[in-house]
Protein backbone atom coordinates (compact mmCIF):
# COMPACT_ATOMS: atom_id res chain seq x y z
CA UNK A 1 0.00 0.00 0.00
CA UNK A 2 1.51 3.19 -1.16
CA UNK A 3 1.45 6.40 0.89
CA UNK A 4 2.25 9.44 -0.62
CA UNK A 5 3.69 12.89 1.04
CA UNK A 6 3.99 15.93 -0.81
CA UNK A 7 6.96 18.24 0.40
CA UNK A 8 7.63 21.40 -0.61
CA UNK A 9 9.93 23.79 1.10
CA UNK A 10 8.35 26.26 3.87
CA UNK A 11 6.28 23.23 4.86
CA UNK A 12 5.18 22.51 8.54
CA UNK A 13 7.30 19.42 9.99
CA UNK A 14 4.77 18.53 12.34
CA UNK A 15 2.25 18.45 9.61
CA UNK A 16 4.52 15.71 7.94
CA UNK A 17 5.95 13.35 11.21
CA UNK A 18 2.59 13.47 13.09
CA UNK A 19 0.94 11.72 10.13
CA UNK A 20 4.08 9.45 9.60
CA UNK A 21 4.61 8.11 13.21
CA UNK A 22 0.84 7.03 12.42
CA UNK A 23 0.58 5.03 9.15
CA UNK A 24 4.42 4.14 9.10
CA UNK A 25 3.00 1.29 11.58
CA UNK A 26 0.77 0.16 9.46
CA UNK A 27 1.41 -2.97 8.67
CA UNK A 28 1.78 -3.22 4.57
CA UNK A 29 2.48 1.02 4.39
CA UNK A 30 5.46 1.68 1.82
CA UNK A 31 5.93 5.81 2.67
CA UNK A 32 6.95 7.61 -0.31
CA UNK A 33 8.14 11.56 0.66
CA UNK A 34 7.89 13.33 -2.79
CA UNK A 35 8.42 17.00 -4.31
CA UNK A 36 9.29 19.19 -7.16
CA UNK A 37 13.64 18.38 -6.35
CA UNK A 38 14.81 15.31 -4.87
CA UNK A 39 16.77 16.03 -1.43
CA UNK A 40 16.50 18.72 1.22
CA UNK A 41 13.07 19.98 2.01
CA UNK A 42 13.17 23.70 3.86
CA UNK A 43 10.27 23.58 6.56
CA UNK A 44 8.86 26.65 7.97
CA UNK A 45 10.89 26.56 11.49
CA UNK A 46 13.67 26.51 8.96
CA UNK A 47 16.12 24.92 11.12
CA UNK A 48 14.70 21.29 10.96
CA UNK A 49 15.06 19.63 7.88
CA UNK A 50 13.41 16.89 5.53
CA UNK A 51 14.09 15.25 2.33
CA UNK A 52 12.09 13.58 -0.19
CA UNK A 53 13.28 10.65 -2.23
CA UNK A 54 11.31 10.94 -5.43
CA UNK A 55 10.25 13.46 -7.70
CA UNK A 56 6.15 14.37 -8.46
CA UNK A 57 7.38 12.48 -12.22
CA UNK A 58 8.31 9.23 -10.39
CA UNK A 59 5.04 8.38 -8.82
CA UNK A 60 2.31 8.46 -11.57
CA UNK A 61 0.25 6.89 -8.81
CA UNK A 62 -0.03 5.70 -5.06
CA UNK A 63 -2.90 4.14 -2.59
CA UNK A 64 -2.99 7.42 0.10
CA UNK A 65 -2.09 10.88 -0.96
CA UNK A 66 -1.36 12.86 1.70
CA UNK A 67 -0.74 17.17 0.98
CA UNK A 68 0.61 18.54 4.47
CA UNK A 69 0.31 22.37 5.25
CA UNK A 70 2.67 25.39 6.20
CA UNK A 71 2.46 28.64 7.68
CA UNK A 72 2.78 30.42 4.18
CA UNK A 73 4.07 28.70 1.18
CA UNK A 74 1.16 27.03 0.36
CA UNK A 75 0.27 30.02 -1.50
CA UNK A 76 3.06 29.71 -3.70
CA UNK A 77 2.72 26.15 -4.34
CA UNK A 78 -0.84 27.28 -5.73
CA UNK A 79 1.15 29.19 -8.04
CA UNK A 80 2.46 26.05 -9.73
CA UNK A 81 0.52 24.54 -12.58
CA UNK A 82 2.80 21.40 -13.30
CA UNK A 83 2.16 20.42 -9.48
CA UNK A 84 -1.72 20.85 -9.70
CA UNK A 85 -1.84 19.23 -12.45
CA UNK A 86 0.36 16.01 -11.03
CA UNK A 87 -2.34 16.16 -7.92
CA UNK A 88 -5.09 15.91 -10.15
CA UNK A 89 -3.73 13.38 -11.97
CA UNK A 90 -2.60 11.31 -9.25
CA UNK A 91 -5.92 11.83 -6.99
CA UNK A 92 -7.76 9.76 -9.85
CA UNK A 93 -5.36 6.45 -8.90
CA UNK A 94 -6.24 6.98 -5.14
CA UNK A 95 -7.96 4.98 -2.60
CA UNK A 96 -7.59 8.21 -0.67
CA UNK A 97 -6.27 11.43 -1.19
CA UNK A 98 -6.15 14.03 1.96
CA UNK A 99 -4.77 16.93 3.33
CA UNK A 100 -3.48 18.34 6.59
CA UNK A 101 -3.84 22.12 8.10
CA UNK A 102 -3.45 24.46 5.41
CA UNK A 103 -2.41 21.33 2.41
CA UNK A 104 -6.51 21.68 1.83
CA UNK A 105 -6.18 25.09 -0.02
CA UNK A 106 -3.52 23.40 -2.26
CA UNK A 107 -6.21 20.62 -3.09
CA UNK A 108 -9.23 22.78 -3.63
CA UNK A 109 -6.63 24.68 -5.94
CA UNK A 110 -6.14 21.86 -7.81
CA UNK A 111 -10.35 21.53 -8.12
CA UNK A 112 -10.44 18.52 -6.39
CA UNK A 113 -12.41 20.27 -3.52
CA UNK A 114 -15.38 21.56 -5.31
CA UNK A 115 -18.52 20.77 -4.15
CA UNK A 116 -17.15 19.24 -1.60
CA UNK A 117 -17.21 19.12 2.26
CA UNK A 118 -13.59 20.05 3.75
CA UNK A 119 -11.68 22.01 6.14
CA UNK A 120 -8.34 23.47 6.51
CA UNK A 121 -6.13 25.84 9.52
CA UNK A 122 -8.63 28.45 11.05
CA UNK A 123 -6.09 30.79 9.62
CA UNK A 124 -6.38 29.60 6.14
CA UNK A 125 -9.82 28.71 5.80
CA UNK A 126 -10.49 32.08 4.40
CA UNK A 127 -8.39 31.07 1.36
CA UNK A 128 -10.97 28.08 1.15
CA UNK A 129 -13.80 31.01 0.87
CA UNK A 130 -12.82 31.38 -2.36
CA UNK A 131 -13.72 28.00 -3.80
CA UNK A 132 -16.61 26.44 -4.29
CA UNK A 133 -16.14 23.93 -0.83
CA UNK A 134 -18.72 23.95 2.37
CA UNK A 135 -16.43 24.18 5.52
CA UNK A 136 -16.22 22.38 8.22
CA UNK A 137 -15.33 22.98 11.85
CA UNK A 138 -14.52 19.27 12.36
CA UNK A 139 -10.48 17.75 13.68
CA UNK A 140 -11.18 16.19 10.10
CA UNK A 141 -13.76 15.46 7.85
CA UNK A 142 -14.47 12.67 5.08
CA UNK A 143 -16.35 13.93 1.67
CA UNK A 144 -16.47 10.05 -0.07
CA UNK A 145 -12.45 9.55 -0.78
CA UNK A 146 -11.43 12.94 0.42
CA UNK A 147 -10.36 13.42 3.72
CA UNK A 148 -8.94 17.23 4.89
CA UNK A 149 -7.94 17.89 8.76
CA UNK A 150 -7.50 21.16 10.44
CA UNK A 151 -4.64 22.59 11.51
CA UNK A 152 -0.85 20.74 12.22
CA UNK A 153 -1.91 18.25 15.23
CA UNK A 154 -5.32 17.48 13.71
CA UNK A 155 -3.41 15.22 10.97
CA UNK A 156 -2.89 12.67 13.45
CA UNK A 157 -6.65 12.73 14.15
CA UNK A 158 -7.31 12.14 10.41
CA UNK A 159 -4.20 9.61 10.38
CA UNK A 160 -5.79 7.69 13.26
CA UNK A 161 -9.07 7.52 11.32
CA UNK A 162 -7.12 6.46 8.01
CA UNK A 163 -4.90 3.94 10.26
CA UNK A 164 -9.04 2.38 11.47
CA UNK A 165 -10.33 2.23 7.75
CA UNK A 166 -6.95 1.17 6.02
CA UNK A 167 -6.58 -2.09 8.51
CA UNK A 168 -8.87 -2.15 11.60
CA UNK A 169 -9.70 -0.62 14.53
CA UNK A 170 -7.53 -3.06 16.33
CA UNK A 171 -4.46 -2.25 14.74
CA UNK A 172 -5.49 1.42 14.98
CA UNK A 173 -6.08 1.31 18.91
CA UNK A 174 -2.42 -0.88 19.73
CA UNK A 175 -0.66 2.32 17.37
CA UNK A 176 -2.63 4.83 19.48
CA UNK A 177 -1.16 3.05 22.22
CA UNK A 178 2.62 2.46 20.82
CA UNK A 179 2.47 6.88 20.26
CA UNK A 180 0.41 6.88 23.51
CA UNK A 181 -2.01 9.56 21.72
CA UNK A 182 -4.23 10.30 24.49
CA UNK A 183 -3.51 13.63 25.22
CA UNK A 184 -4.93 15.85 28.17
CA UNK A 185 -3.60 19.37 27.66
CA UNK A 186 -3.92 21.20 30.82
CA UNK A 187 -4.89 24.60 28.93
CA UNK A 188 -8.07 24.77 26.69
CA UNK A 189 -7.05 27.00 24.25
CA UNK A 190 -6.60 24.61 20.92
CA UNK A 191 -9.56 25.01 19.10
CA UNK A 192 -10.91 27.98 17.96
CA UNK A 193 -14.41 27.24 19.39
CA UNK A 194 -12.30 27.23 22.91
CA UNK A 195 -10.07 29.86 22.68
CA UNK A 196 -10.59 33.42 24.00
CA UNK A 197 -9.82 36.74 21.94
CA UNK A 198 -6.73 37.68 23.56
CA UNK A 199 -5.37 34.24 22.80
CA UNK A 200 -6.88 34.50 18.71
CA UNK A 201 -5.33 37.84 18.38
CA UNK A 202 -1.81 37.01 19.89
CA UNK A 203 -1.91 33.40 17.46
CA UNK A 204 -2.19 35.37 14.63
CA UNK A 205 0.43 38.41 14.81
CA UNK A 206 2.55 35.28 15.64
CA UNK A 207 1.50 33.69 12.35
CA UNK A 208 2.89 36.58 10.17
CA UNK A 209 5.45 37.32 12.22
CA UNK A 210 6.40 33.87 11.37
CA UNK A 211 5.65 34.21 7.86
CA UNK A 212 7.41 37.45 7.47
CA UNK A 213 10.44 36.15 8.97
CA UNK A 214 10.95 33.51 6.67
CA UNK A 215 8.98 34.24 3.74
CA UNK A 216 9.39 37.61 1.31
CA UNK A 217 5.70 36.74 0.53
CA UNK A 218 3.14 40.02 0.80
CA UNK A 219 0.42 38.16 0.53
CA UNK A 220 -0.52 37.58 4.32
CA UNK B 1 17.24 30.64 25.28
CA UNK B 2 19.36 27.41 24.22
CA UNK B 3 17.38 24.58 23.74
CA UNK B 4 19.29 21.33 22.85
CA UNK B 5 17.94 18.28 21.93
CA UNK B 6 20.09 15.37 22.11
CA UNK B 7 19.43 13.34 18.69
CA UNK B 8 20.87 9.69 18.06
CA UNK B 9 20.72 6.82 15.59
CA UNK B 10 17.04 4.60 16.20
CA UNK B 11 15.21 7.88 17.53
CA UNK B 12 11.60 8.52 17.21
CA UNK B 13 10.81 11.36 15.32
CA UNK B 14 7.56 12.59 16.49
CA UNK B 15 9.42 12.58 19.92
CA UNK B 16 11.63 15.43 18.58
CA UNK B 17 9.51 17.06 16.18
CA UNK B 18 6.55 17.11 18.14
CA UNK B 19 8.30 18.53 20.91
CA UNK B 20 10.08 21.41 18.64
CA UNK B 21 6.79 22.81 17.07
CA UNK B 22 6.22 24.38 20.33
CA UNK B 23 9.20 25.51 21.98
CA UNK B 24 11.01 26.59 18.47
CA UNK B 25 7.83 29.28 18.54
CA UNK B 26 9.41 30.51 21.56
CA UNK B 27 10.26 34.02 21.29
CA UNK B 28 14.04 34.21 22.07
CA UNK B 29 14.33 30.15 21.75
CA UNK B 30 17.72 28.74 20.14
CA UNK B 31 17.16 25.31 18.88
CA UNK B 32 20.42 22.92 18.56
CA UNK B 33 20.42 19.31 17.37
CA UNK B 34 23.67 17.84 18.96
CA UNK B 35 24.70 14.41 18.55
CA UNK B 36 28.02 12.13 18.72
CA UNK B 37 28.30 13.00 15.10
CA UNK B 38 27.16 15.77 12.75
CA UNK B 39 24.68 15.13 10.22
CA UNK B 40 22.55 12.61 9.15
CA UNK B 41 20.35 10.36 12.08
CA UNK B 42 18.57 7.60 11.18
CA UNK B 43 15.17 7.55 12.81
CA UNK B 44 13.63 4.24 14.26
CA UNK B 45 11.03 4.32 11.01
CA UNK B 46 14.26 4.13 8.99
CA UNK B 47 12.73 6.13 6.15
CA UNK B 48 12.32 9.22 7.72
CA UNK B 49 15.87 11.33 8.57
CA UNK B 50 16.66 13.99 10.93
CA UNK B 51 19.97 16.09 10.93
CA UNK B 52 22.60 17.51 13.72
CA UNK B 53 24.13 20.89 13.58
CA UNK B 54 26.68 20.18 16.19
CA UNK B 55 28.30 17.30 18.15
CA UNK B 56 27.69 17.21 21.74
CA UNK B 57 31.75 18.17 22.39
CA UNK B 58 30.52 21.58 20.70
CA UNK B 59 27.61 22.21 23.51
CA UNK B 60 28.97 22.73 26.81
CA UNK B 61 25.97 24.41 28.27
CA UNK B 62 22.18 24.70 27.47
CA UNK B 63 19.32 26.62 29.13
CA UNK B 64 17.13 23.22 28.30
CA UNK B 65 18.34 19.78 27.88
CA UNK B 66 15.33 17.03 26.09
CA UNK B 67 16.04 13.54 25.37
CA UNK B 68 13.70 11.89 23.00
CA UNK B 69 12.78 8.22 23.12
CA UNK B 70 13.66 5.45 20.57
CA UNK B 71 11.75 2.20 19.94
CA UNK B 72 14.90 0.28 21.26
CA UNK B 73 18.34 2.16 20.78
CA UNK B 74 18.38 4.07 23.79
CA UNK B 75 19.87 0.71 25.07
CA UNK B 76 22.70 1.26 22.95
CA UNK B 77 22.86 5.11 23.95
CA UNK B 78 23.06 4.03 27.80
CA UNK B 79 26.28 1.90 26.82
CA UNK B 80 27.95 5.31 25.57
CA UNK B 81 30.37 6.85 28.59
CA UNK B 82 31.06 9.50 27.04
CA UNK B 83 27.68 10.06 25.83
CA UNK B 84 26.54 10.07 29.29
CA UNK B 85 28.88 11.89 31.33
CA UNK B 86 28.02 14.72 28.90
CA UNK B 87 24.64 14.77 29.83
CA UNK B 88 25.96 14.94 33.71
CA UNK B 89 28.31 17.94 32.71
CA UNK B 90 25.77 19.68 30.72
CA UNK B 91 22.60 19.01 33.61
CA UNK B 92 25.03 21.38 35.64
CA UNK B 93 24.49 24.12 33.25
CA UNK B 94 20.66 23.92 32.35
CA UNK B 95 17.54 25.61 33.66
CA UNK B 96 15.59 22.31 33.14
CA UNK B 97 16.58 18.91 31.88
CA UNK B 98 14.30 17.35 29.88
CA UNK B 99 13.12 14.00 28.52
CA UNK B 100 10.51 12.46 26.44
CA UNK B 101 8.96 8.69 26.03
CA UNK B 102 12.25 6.62 26.91
CA UNK B 103 14.81 8.97 26.80
CA UNK B 104 14.05 9.02 30.68
CA UNK B 105 15.98 5.82 30.86
CA UNK B 106 18.92 7.66 29.50
CA UNK B 107 19.16 10.53 32.27
CA UNK B 108 18.65 7.48 34.76
CA UNK B 109 21.45 5.74 33.69
CA UNK B 110 23.57 9.03 33.72
CA UNK B 111 22.16 9.16 37.28
CA UNK B 112 20.29 12.23 37.13
CA UNK B 113 17.08 10.59 37.74
CA UNK B 114 18.58 9.18 41.13
CA UNK B 115 15.48 9.89 44.13
CA UNK B 116 13.80 11.69 41.58
CA UNK B 117 9.80 11.46 40.55
CA UNK B 118 9.85 10.63 36.54
CA UNK B 119 7.74 8.49 34.01
CA UNK B 120 8.73 7.02 30.43
CA UNK B 121 6.67 5.15 27.92
CA UNK B 122 4.75 2.49 28.97
CA UNK B 123 7.04 -0.12 27.41
CA UNK B 124 10.43 1.01 29.29
CA UNK B 125 8.89 1.78 32.59
CA UNK B 126 10.83 -1.67 32.97
CA UNK B 127 13.78 -0.39 32.83
CA UNK B 128 13.10 2.83 35.28
CA UNK B 129 12.40 0.06 37.51
CA UNK B 130 15.98 -1.04 37.93
CA UNK B 131 17.15 2.94 39.21
CA UNK B 132 16.77 4.85 42.38
CA UNK B 133 13.65 6.45 41.04
CA UNK B 134 9.98 6.83 42.10
CA UNK B 135 7.67 6.35 38.66
CA UNK B 136 4.85 8.20 37.95
CA UNK B 137 1.48 7.41 35.61
CA UNK B 138 1.27 11.24 34.59
CA UNK B 139 1.53 12.40 30.74
CA UNK B 140 4.34 14.62 32.31
CA UNK B 141 5.61 15.09 35.66
CA UNK B 142 8.21 17.87 36.85
CA UNK B 143 10.51 17.68 39.90
CA UNK B 144 12.33 20.52 40.60
CA UNK B 145 14.58 21.35 37.45
CA UNK B 146 13.83 17.84 36.02
CA UNK B 147 10.44 17.23 33.38
CA UNK B 148 9.89 13.96 31.92
CA UNK B 149 7.32 12.63 29.82
CA UNK B 150 5.18 9.60 29.08
CA UNK B 151 5.63 8.03 25.29
CA UNK B 152 5.64 9.60 22.06
CA UNK B 153 3.02 12.14 21.50
CA UNK B 154 3.38 13.06 25.76
CA UNK B 155 6.26 15.17 24.91
CA UNK B 156 3.85 18.06 23.53
CA UNK B 157 2.10 18.03 26.75
CA UNK B 158 5.40 18.63 28.55
CA UNK B 159 6.26 20.91 25.94
CA UNK B 160 3.44 23.04 26.31
CA UNK B 161 4.14 23.34 29.94
CA UNK B 162 7.31 24.20 29.22
CA UNK B 163 6.10 26.95 26.90
CA UNK B 164 4.47 28.11 29.71
CA UNK B 165 7.20 28.06 32.26
CA UNK B 166 9.32 29.32 30.01
CA UNK B 167 7.37 32.77 29.20
CA UNK B 168 4.02 33.07 30.13
CA UNK B 169 0.06 31.63 30.07
CA UNK B 170 -0.74 33.49 26.95
CA UNK B 171 2.14 32.83 24.78
CA UNK B 172 1.63 28.94 25.43
CA UNK B 173 -2.27 29.21 24.60
CA UNK B 174 -0.82 31.19 21.28
CA UNK B 175 1.04 28.52 20.36
CA UNK B 176 -1.60 25.78 21.49
CA UNK B 177 -3.94 27.35 19.17
CA UNK B 178 -1.44 27.71 16.31
CA UNK B 179 -0.58 24.21 16.19
CA UNK B 180 -4.25 23.16 17.19
CA UNK B 181 -3.34 21.27 20.12
CA UNK B 182 -6.76 20.20 21.57
CA UNK B 183 -7.74 16.46 20.27
CA UNK B 184 -10.49 15.05 20.12
CA UNK B 185 -9.66 10.77 19.36
CA UNK B 186 -12.39 9.38 18.42
CA UNK B 187 -10.79 6.00 20.35
CA UNK B 188 -9.76 6.31 23.64
CA UNK B 189 -6.65 3.98 23.76
CA UNK B 190 -3.55 5.99 23.78
CA UNK B 191 -3.28 5.75 27.41
CA UNK B 192 -2.47 2.45 29.35
CA UNK B 193 -4.94 3.07 31.82
CA UNK B 194 -7.75 3.08 29.30
CA UNK B 195 -6.73 0.13 27.33
CA UNK B 196 -7.77 -3.17 26.56
CA UNK B 197 -5.63 -6.21 27.27
CA UNK B 198 -6.12 -6.78 23.74
CA UNK B 199 -4.77 -3.77 22.67
CA UNK B 200 -2.02 -3.76 25.24
CA UNK B 201 -0.61 -7.11 23.72
CA UNK B 202 -1.03 -6.06 20.28
CA UNK B 203 0.86 -2.93 21.09
CA UNK B 204 3.72 -5.16 22.62
CA UNK B 205 3.64 -7.55 19.76
CA UNK B 206 4.10 -4.90 17.40
CA UNK B 207 6.93 -2.89 19.18
CA UNK B 208 9.10 -5.92 19.39
CA UNK B 209 7.73 -6.75 15.56
CA UNK B 210 10.07 -3.09 15.08
CA UNK B 211 12.52 -3.65 17.20
CA UNK B 212 13.80 -6.70 15.56
CA UNK B 213 13.20 -5.59 12.38
CA UNK B 214 15.49 -2.41 12.83
CA UNK B 215 18.11 -3.34 15.03
CA UNK B 216 20.14 -6.59 15.91
CA UNK B 217 19.76 -5.84 19.65
CA UNK B 218 18.31 -8.79 21.28
CA UNK B 219 17.81 -6.81 24.89
CA UNK B 220 13.83 -6.38 23.91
Amino acid sequence: MKITYLLYDGITALDVVGSYEFLSRLPQAKIQFAGTHKGEVKTDSTILRLHTDFTIDEITSTDILIIPGATISFLEVIQNKKLLQWIRNIHESTRYTTSISSGSIILAAAGILDKKIATSHWYSKRFLESYDVTISNKRYVQDGKIITSAGVTAGMDLSLHLCEILSDAETAHAIQLILEYEPEPHITAGFMKNADKKTIERAKRKIKDDAFRNSASSII
